[in-house]
């Protein structure tokens, strides 16, 4: 990415802050900082941030950091508006400053769901505070070429390592183990991590949404559920296959495993720009619901992939968003009986004009 | 870990909680909520918790989490002391209800640097909240007999990396090579994961105290600093050596690593039970300053490191922190010369009855 793409996404959040009547407004989720500045996907711990950015009327945005990331931050930013503060401790109250410098009335956005209290304690001093909460992801769920073409590609690594999962599914290999070989594939093709932690699930630990890969061997005739992804430039895949170990699948697995992919097919016909992603949620639902297992079905459907794992919109049925071309979802319905398992079945899905393309 | 010890922590805790004069306390910081409950350790996402915890005055603590969680939660809660919130959304105002039913009146303690003004808003209800930051972390800045085996493990898990070093500093490999290389051995020897980022700085580049791993290849004759840390047992080490390869170090090399070495000697000789961590900075930055180089020693001696990689307490010029046995700080001076590169060497420290040892 160019600095004057950033710059661009940067003018397209200031027209929105404005219209929204702030006229300025501080960034501390990661990921949105990221998105407009290329600065630091993510914080080194939840009590410590690389830094923040805040975006003003003017058009001379600040990124706020400490000495550490000085370097980094020459590399993207004019050093005339880079601040590098004191402290991690006093950062609250010389951002506030600094804001309170070139703001001398009207409203100053900040993400309400990310500052904690005690920063806004320190920062609001004389501002006019307002929530922004969301403004930035409003433009982070529409995907541009780029974004799409990096989406496209982290997809496709996944699609690669769902090729190979069959040759490391060997009866004896732990969960944890077959894990760590996903890993060191994804890392082997370039990514830079996963994108959250893998899920490997042996047999009955498939019935568990959060499985944790443990030490349950794979056996010789048994349901695997794998749920991984990989972040590779930046951008996360997520991807489930449910496979047999063996060449005799049970009954059960595969009449599970037909209904969820059949599910799946229902909630992808439904996407299409204007689509509402409850409706979205209740093609599969219903589906599922005719085949008298619904109940087996015990989460939404999918949810928004890109910077994070886990972005807006929701495909569930209590959403009141509306897809539009270039969002990207997962589609990702699932069945799960704690006696012998579960299966599930994902795709990334991307919202096109005139419908939708499995990525 | 058994699940009775953490009941002794929490009810330690809760001893603090109600010498301050709170009835209960809700604790959102990842490492705090594991520490007490042996439940996540991480959060999926900046903006997404696992759960949180309250600690209450007679003893039925709640552990609040969503549905995803629930068999893990099982594994280590009473059930009927768990509590599923509907949405995350919903989290706030439900765990809220929750404490105001049991605590009717009466100060409610919450951690101020980590709880987000958002959920704040929807939480506090009539609650009378107060300021617990810190509280917690009173209780990890000591380490005890278990946590510091773990840490020995972990820190001897990066020695025996250390000495692996050499070999991976091979002319021609890049920076991002060693690096996955360093990460597959940790991971190869038991490691969940890295501590941090890991650094793996050639030539100039280790003058950046935050180097990002990149393209450029180890040279013939040319300086290397690795600053990393393996996650094991789920605590962390964090180690810095200073590598010349080839046959012929650099004078300026050799002289600033000599200088790095004894003042970190200074700074260790200073460690003992009552020694204020403001004057084991001092005694380092005064041998420095004897040598005429202090003004290339630009951070911190060193902090806490345990659960989390950076912790209390802070071995800094401003800290007014006191050593007391059981406590462990990393000790790593470096000095930086953007010219040639930098020099850092670092032990991890554990403070004893009579002065402290190295891990």
């Amino acid at each position: 990415m160019q600095n004057a793409q950033f710059q661009i996404r940067r003018d397209k959040a200031r027209e929105l802050m404005l219209q929204k009547g702030m006229r300025a407004m501080l960034i501390s989720l990661p990921a949105n900082r990221y998105y407009l500045s290329g600065f630091e996907l993510h914080d080194p711990q939840p009590n410590e941030s690389s830094g923040y950015l805040a975006l003003f009327e003017d058009g001379e945005d600040v990124l706020f950091t400490d000495s550490r990331y000085f370097e980094a931050a020459r590399r993207l930013w004019k050093e005339k508006n880079i601040y590098i503060y004191r402290a991690m401790g006093a950062a609250p109250g010389e951002i506030g400053q600094v804001i309170g410098g070139k703001v001398k009335s009207g409203k100053v956005g900040f993400e309400s769901r990310l500052m904690s209290v005690a920063f806004h304690a320190d920062f609001r001093q004389g501002l006019d505070l307002t929530d922004a909460d969301g403004l930035v992801e409003e433009l982070r769920i529409i995907k541009d070429a780029h974004e799409i073409e990096l989406m496209r590609r982290s997809a496709q690594l996944n699609h690669l390592l769902m090729e190979h999962v069959p040759s490391l599914l060997q009866p004896g290999r732990t969960e944890a183990q077959v894990a760590w070989e996903i890993e060191q594939f994804f890392r082997n093709h370039g990514a830079s991590g996963n994108a959250f932690d893998p899920i490997v699930a042996v047999g009955p630990n498939a019935a568990l949404p959060h499985a944790i890969p443990g030490l349950s061997p794979v056996l010789d005739e048994c349901p695997v559920l794998i749920d991984v992804g990989a972040r590779l430039n930046d951008y996360n895949s997520d991807q489930t296959r449910s496979f047999w170990v063996g060449e005799r699948p049970a009954p059960c697995f595969s009449s599970a495993l037909e209904q969820v992919k059949a599910a799946q097919q229902r909630g992808i016909d439904a996407i299409r720009p204007g689509a509402r992603c409850s409706d979205v949620y209740l093609a599969a639902w219903e589906y599922l619901a005719e085949c008298g297992v619904a109940q087996y079905f015990t989460h939404g459907l999918g949810h928004g992939v890109g910077l994070e794992t886990h972005e807006a919109p929701s495909l569930s049925p209590r959403s009141d968003q509306v897809l539009r071309a270039g969002m990207i979802v997962t589609v990702e319905p699932g069945l799960y009986y704690p006696q012998w398992g579960g299966v599930r079945w994902e795709y990334m899905v991307l919202v096109t004009e005139n419908g939708c393309e499995i990525l």
